[in-house]
């Protein structure tokens, strides 16, 4: 099968303009197919905090109140979306900008009310990605670069990035041999969080099993595990939690950061 | 040939929440293949306010300085564009959100500066509309929905939402037999501009030079019409000019509003 990489980056990264042109070089240069994702970085607070829109959150989740869903439609499917696109045309990768809501392709519902209301927030279909329809852009060429938004009921939704990365990844894994890629800050899973030279270079699921038993993995790096071997068991051949400011190290074969698999 | 529709609306109906709702609804009805292209409204200067972004005119047309730039990236590329695909969505209508970076579908350059430089303002290259992948979208069964935006040397360029209207119907002539449908908030080409029931129903060529030669037009419809002739010289089959707020009537075929053809 062809290869394809779908490749997460972080706020952290979109919030560096350097590492956003070497992040745009290194990509660009990348032959396989492949498809961008990108979350929100500081953007989003900035300018919401001078439009006057408060930030509320619930135990450090942000809460996605109306003014706030038109924020993130503004920054994430506007300025961030685009200003990547038209990067990416001048390196000469023809990216076209979306989010889950055009073509429908990753349908959504807003997350139900529970004890809190979290807001304009989206949950994926992921078993309704139209796989068909992003294989068909990506083989006439194009490289598709998503918002972290959704839709349903006829508003725009704000939805994670890393779970938009998964769900086409997932979606794409009957047709590819596809590679996830979440870029983060540090080099890949760390055994010792604060040496970041420890980093653990392959991880399977008897060594997860083992590392989760011998209690060495810290929180934070707790989901993103969790997100890399549900991919795995869906049917994604391989996931890779690396740093995205050096992205020639993090797709090669011998991968620098960690790489995941069955 | 089979029919596409290419409707420009523009500010004045974007501002008015039930004139949306009744166009989106209007719109998503129509059969055939369509493309929707979307102007500004006043909602980016509302925003641009809030934002402390000052506009500056030359001549009564806004300078695209900077922060400007980027206020009508989130708001043209990401509010606008992005509700109204999830409207669309919501409608039955399978709607792309889209900006002429998107898959270099519009190239375009910015404006070299003369005795005023307009700032960061595409000019768009309409011999080079990719109209084939344009075309794949339609047959696809999507309907593109594109918002004001070019871009050039790896920058978004704010674009005039008339201009990529009629660039995309002239594209699409060869394959499609277009019309051009520019939405305003008059009910037509008028006869005597104080009297909204003088709308002129039929105009072609000859029609047009003797209203020239007659001068009965006044300067505020006079460059929609060159516009209109410029783009049937180009091969688009007929352009109306109409009322947005009614789509039902402007689309049938004895359409209110003024029809343009060779």
């Amino acid at each position: 099968m062809e290869k394809l990489l779908v490749i997460k980056v972080g706020g952290n990264l979109l919030d560096d303009e350097p590492a956003i042109e070497r992040f745009i070089s290194d990509f660009s240069a990348v032959p396989e197919r492949k498809i961008l994702v990108h979350g929100g970085g500081k953007l989003a607070t900035q300018v919401g905090e001078k439009l006057g829109i408060a930030a509320r959150y619930h135990q450090g989740r942000r809460i996605t109140d109306e003014p706030t869903r038109d924020l993130v439609t503004m920054v994430y499917g506007g300025l961030i979306n685009k200003s990547l696109v038209a990067k990416l045309q001048q390196a000469g990768c023809n990216a076209i900008g979306l989010t889950g809501a055009d073509g429908d392709m990753i349908p959504a519902t807003r997350r139900p009310t529970g004890d809190v209301d979290f807001g304009w927030v989206g949950d994926i279909d992921v078993a309704h990605v139209d796989a068909a329809r992003v294989r068909s852009l990506l083989e006439s060429g194009l490289t598709p670069v998503f918002a972290p938004l959704t839709h349903g009921g006829g508003f725009i939704l704000n939805t994670n990035a890393d779970t938009i990365a998964s769900a086409l990844a997932i979606a794409c894994s009957p047709s590819y041999s596809v590679r996830l890629v979440f870029c983060f800050e540090k080099k890949g899973v760390l055994a010792d969080v604060h040496d970041p030279s420890s980093v653990i270079h392959r991880i399977n699921s008897s060594a997860y099993r083992q590392l989760l038993a011998d209690g060495k993995l810290k929180e934070g790096i707790l989901p993103k595990l969790e997100n890399a071997f549900a991919a795995i068991q869906a049917g994604v051949k391989e996931v890779l939690i690396g740093d995205g400011t050096d992205l020639s190290k993090t797709l090669g074969d011998s991968p620098e950061g960690t790489l995941i698999f069955a």
